[in-house]
């Protein structure tokens, strides 16, 4: 492309959570400074960055953040998409708004994939008793009841096992958009981090296997044990198929569910992902240098693993840092929190050469993510 | 050890340039915080960090420093001695002074490692033309005359090649307390990045090769090309020596001159060095967090590398981003300086997996460091 680099590019971001905070860590090594619009006082972004202090619908912020960013990004998801387009239109917003609508809504998300010839498990929208009556029948138990928007860390969801279970569900969740899932009796959840640049290059990282607990992420291994190259391509394949179709720019993760040689969506997410989080130390550019990289239309970098890694979310509480520090092939992450339960307050890395290194540092890591 | 590690410790810094940054940078995922201690108005470390504005010997400032920091450090070398001395008092100071005052006198610096049997340079202390005479007749010529103090990047020397040279050196140099060294006629330039932990746990990286080009670094090759594990144990031990001779905690760099088998201690830096910068990306942990690390009391990173890596430095000008972020494997370091002849403002760290990868890397990007 003809048109030159910005040198010392300033990227504005919708939120100034944990990943905001790896953002502008790996910016400031590229001459990029980030400053993020954050409602709430405590910030592990602006700790690290400047920040504009600002709930994401007012204008004055917004402009403000606007007129003092090259390019905007952002790491919540559930900013408003009106403040997404309204920003568009003076500076441009990556990944678009569009993205940012489908990822918010299940419904549109599972219907987007869908459309794309692309697997999902069976659902249904559910905005009344009648439709979830009606989707049990159809689509047959056990499944997965859940709200259509604002969902995260498995909150806003149910499972439904027999027709006993249906009642407490409906109890809890009624009243709002619902979506009802078939639930899949996957052999693993694994996830891509896929990133596409503002002049249309992408690049993948290997599948990684995620481990679940309480709705939350606990642990990721990257990449997947047994990956086939087979898989992976198929996985790519989705991820270039969706990413074009929303002429999407920066890091997008999708989540599978892994059935033999087949993946389903799941879900995706419009930003950087705590799946890509071990890509830091264990490729050869991390997930938030390469999403920094695609907005600001630089070439995009090398995702060469440098090993295996194992991440490990620290949820609630520290660890003894003492015990991740002498694991050889350890790394710590904090991300300026204070502790409190069911809090994602950091991260471990591991990097290993073997299986059986890897295997050994978790097994001398027992506190978290079981 | 007993102590329980902090979890956010705060660490204050003299100096505030790009070392300082680079510190920084690596505090941050692991919980700590820099703040340096800068006078110049335009600081490198300060756009990442916090910044206590004042030069080294005010004790307002120190003091500051002081009551806000669990340990202080420097990245910079030639702040006053008194200035580290009087902080010792009030809070711990790694380096401790007295390695800062060795490595701030040319002469004080060889005699202590002559004094270890640790091989330097054929030297003498040169105070007057007379002394400088009978230098020449004892050391004879070719030899390399330097001030004892202040000289960094091959300022304040001259080389000394036939009598004639003489006089315009005495000119030049003369007045300050100099040193008069034999040259060495070296095959090659090596560097050993060292570290000691305030427990005495050790560590350290292989040996670089460096290459210099009127006085400064401009390209680092890890590790350095046919190193033999003779050659860097040989390294390992003159450091280890001279770490434990000045109960010296954090990173040192001792930079040699290379003969066959034979190394010869060239001087010591008593902080994190240019020839490090390449462990950011190219080994397990970097440089920047082992000093802070071992000043932390923190059991120290593995030094593993992870694969073979170059380093450049960005001197003077930038060159255009997109070669860099083009070529795979290519890491650019903003300094977030401005460009002027001679300056430092940024490096590049090149990694591979093979010796005709780093040269093909290293071949595209021939705008510096040659
Ligand atoms: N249809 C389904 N079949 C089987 N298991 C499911 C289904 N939907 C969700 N799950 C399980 O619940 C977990 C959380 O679901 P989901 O990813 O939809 O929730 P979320 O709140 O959006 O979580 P996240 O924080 O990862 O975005 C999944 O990782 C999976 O383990
Ligand atoms: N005794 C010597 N014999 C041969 N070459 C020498 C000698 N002393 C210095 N040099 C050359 O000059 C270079 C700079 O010397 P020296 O490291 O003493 O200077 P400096 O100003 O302290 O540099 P730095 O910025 O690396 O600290 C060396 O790297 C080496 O190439």
């Amino acid at each position: 492309m003809t048109m030159p680099l910005l040198l010392t590019p300033k990227v504005g971001i919708l939120g100034g959570g944990q990943l905001g905070r790896m953002l502008a860590l790996a910016g400031y090594p590229l001459g990029i400074t980030c400053q993020c619009l954050e409602p709430a006082k405590e910030s592990a972004a602006a700790q690290v960055s400047e920040r504009i202090s600002g709930e994401f619908e007012d204008l004055q912020k917004l402009y403000e953040l606007a007129k003092s960013s090259d390019v905007i990004t952002l790491e919540f998801e559930n900013v408003p998409v009106e403040s997404t387009q309204w920003l568009s239109e003076r500076v441009p917003v990556y990944p678009p708004p569009n993205a940012l609508a489908i990822a918010q809504d299940r419904i549109q998300e599972k219907t987007f994939f869908r459309d794309l010839g692309i697997p999902v498990p069976a659902f249904r929208s559910v905005e009344s008793r009648g439709d979830l009556d009606a989707a049990i029948s159809e689509l047959g138990l056990p499944a997965v009841l859940k709200t259509c928007r604002f969902g995260y860390d498995g909150k806003g969801q149910a499972m439904l096992t027999d027709p006993t279970s249906v009642d407490a569900a409906w109890e809890r969740l009624g009243g709002r958009p619902l979506i009802y899932e078939a639930k899949i009796d996957f052999d693993r959840e694994v996830s891509l981090i896929a990133v596409r640049s503002a002049l249309g290059e992408t690049a993948f990282y290997p599948l990684v296997e995620n481990h679940h607990r309480e709705g939350m992420l606990r642990r990721t291994l990257a990449p997947a044990p047994n990956l086939s190259p087979e898989l992976q391509r198929l996985a790519e394949s989705y991820a270039e198929t969706a990413m074009r179709a929303m002429d999407y720019v920066g890091v997008l993760a999708i989540e599978f569910f892994q059935q033999n040689d087949r993946l389903m969506v799941n879900e995706m997410a419009p930003r950087v992902h705590n799946s890509g989080h071990w890509t830091i130390e264990g490729a050869e550019t991390s997930q938030f240098e390469n999403h920094l990289r695609a907005i600001l239309g630089w070439p995009l970098g090398s995702t060469r693993l440098r090993g295996l890694s194992a991440m490990v979310n620290l949820i609630g509480f520290f660890p003894n840092p003492e015990v991740i520090h002498t694991i050889p092939g350890g790394h710590w992450h904090h991300y300026g929190k204070t502790e409190r339960a069911g809090r994602k307050i950091g991260h471990v890395t591991f990097c290993a050469q073997t299986e059986s290194e890897r295997t050994w540092q978790l097994a001398h890591f027992p506190d978290h993510g079981k």
